[in-house]
């Protein structure tokens, strides 16, 4: 397959949630885009390759010089706090979201149930980080994981294992209704933690 | 228009969320049911009538014989604590969870934002019922409301007609990730209330 | 179960796609409706069963004195095509186009296709009306059903048995790009009727 | 901006019909990638450049040597029928169908109906190669354009301009019930195609 129409719209078809239709739309699109547009998104692909790599504080993807990120080189994150979050995107989230000022580590996905797997997972970077982190001031762990089973069976697993060596306060995120919630709609579970967790 | 097929069919458009289309395949369903199915349907109509009123306690709608409803009348029930909700549909699917022991309040609705309206909302009813609550155990009040403006607007009013003349305790059910939210989707709304109500 | 409203919540929960939540909605929207507007509800569902019977002629419901509907009593129709549609629905979606200005037969369903099952349609109703038909000048039949599987077996079925004993024109609508459809989007099969009726 | 991260979510949210969340999500997994899968992508984008090109005969993108493509190019393709498209994606679905052996022309795009624009349209190219396409066989131009108001205006301005100095055969796709049409949903257009185009 030589045809570059061809080869392009294979690979966006492998991208997350994109099927044939969309990837012949893609490479429609880049066709009528200039040379200029192409030729900078070829070379933006080739320097996340050059230039991106994993925070050693928290493990998410960054594009910087240096071995640590923008947020945890930052010296005005609260050191006392840490969220321990599934996804880079989930990090990027709670930035937005401007909620939070304390820092962050990913561990990079949720457990799998079905094979109770943690491979893949930074646990053991999280735990050897902890007696440093506390050390710089950490007092509480919030474990800002999916509200699903996935993300509760990785919480206890986090938990279990941060207990094991450590005295430390573990938190996890509040339950209850989200924003738009109706009553009528809502699932017991959330309402069950929407009356136990009242205010 | 007397044809009863024509009638019938305009008496479906008129209820919530069914247009034409679907007005005119319930008559056809009902053409092919049997005509004692379709007498059962008449005489169930006609009893929503005639057994049907509102509870004097909680102001829900219910059928049977006595001025209070089932769940007010139950004296397992427990009479410390109170929850307001916004509709008999709300009342029924906190019933249906399992997670409430206590009694139930409903207003009849929620503000509309628009007009800051309460009228048709049992507000006077709610008050003047509290100081026999009281007499009875009521020791909190809970506002079991939608979580969205028009809750929340509600919640402050109520909040407000409450506290002017009582001194008890109002609190609103939890916010939060409800059972399923992943924080890369969540809003910011959700996100914060997430992290203030961490445990 | 002598709860009205469980009762009436049963009933409509056995509607065409009416689950247990819209059904409750419809009862609590009944409950609020005024003791008239039940009252006439009770009637005309009454009425269908006392004035609601089936046309001999077209074989549609119709609510009239008489043992004829109104389009097939309308002397201003043309006898001379035939319009063999599935439903009484369907009739009703033609009557609306404005477009088709003959009679009406109406088979009561399709073929399904895992039985090949033609019980419960009226064909034999429908064979034995076309000797008076013709003398009354019917020239075509239009079997105008569904453009889906069931709908083509029921055509061909048809086809067959009105040609074994009539030597009548049959036809049947025409397939194509329906409005909206764009190219892109369109099935191969629909591609191929739009290119062969083109014109 | 020359976070590398940053740039391709950007370059990705003007892809159609991609916000910064799934922008985000596709950065995110080629990060994932291994760096001769972005290698490869980046070539591919490169030689859209390079080897693409728009046919000199039917308007379409094609990657090869030799200024015509692989469809216009191959002899066994009937001179005497060309479809006139709107898209490079409507030809390859009509390519799809394998209902079409004749030529094509890709018009590049429908009418405006806010401004009844043809700019951007190659309407002077078509009409440029009618004589020489009716020297070569041609006795039929099919307007292959989606069935909706803007295909249609735009079947009309290109009749008119063929027909203005062509004696050519012009003909439209047929419309009618497209396949799994149901007569209750179709539209009034779509039946009075349906009736009119019956056989």
């Amino acid at each position: 397959m030589t045809d570059p129409i061809e080869r392009l719209t294979s690979i966006f078809e492998t991208f997350p949630g994109i099927g044939p239709r969309q990837a012949g739309r893609f490479v429609q699109f880049l066709l009528r885009s200039s040379s200029s547009a192409r030729r900078e998104m070829s070379d933006a692909l080739i320097s996340l390759g050059g230039s991106v790599h994993r925070c050693e504080e928290c493990m998410r993807f960054f594009a910087d010089t240096g071995s640590i990120c923008g947020i945890c080189a930052n010296p005005r994150r609260d050191p006392s706090v840490l969220a321990v979050v599934a996804t880079d995107a989930d990090l990027l989230a709670l930035e937005r979201s401007g909620n939070f000022r304390g820092e962050y580590f990913v561990l990079g996905g949720t457990i799998s149930l079905a094979s109770d797997n943690t491979s893949g997972l930074h646990i053991k970077e999280l735990l050897s980080s902890i007696p440093r982190r506390i050390d710089a001031g950490l007092a509480e762990i919030i474990l800002a994981l999916p509200a699903n089973p996935e993300g509760d069976a990785t919480a206890i697993r986090v938990h279990e294992e941060i207990a094991a060596t450590n005295d430390i306060k573990i938190t996890t995120l509040g339950r209850g209704l989200s924003t738009g919630s109706e009553l009528e709609y809502a699932d017991p579970e959330t309402l069950k933690n929407a009356f136990e967790n009242r205010r």
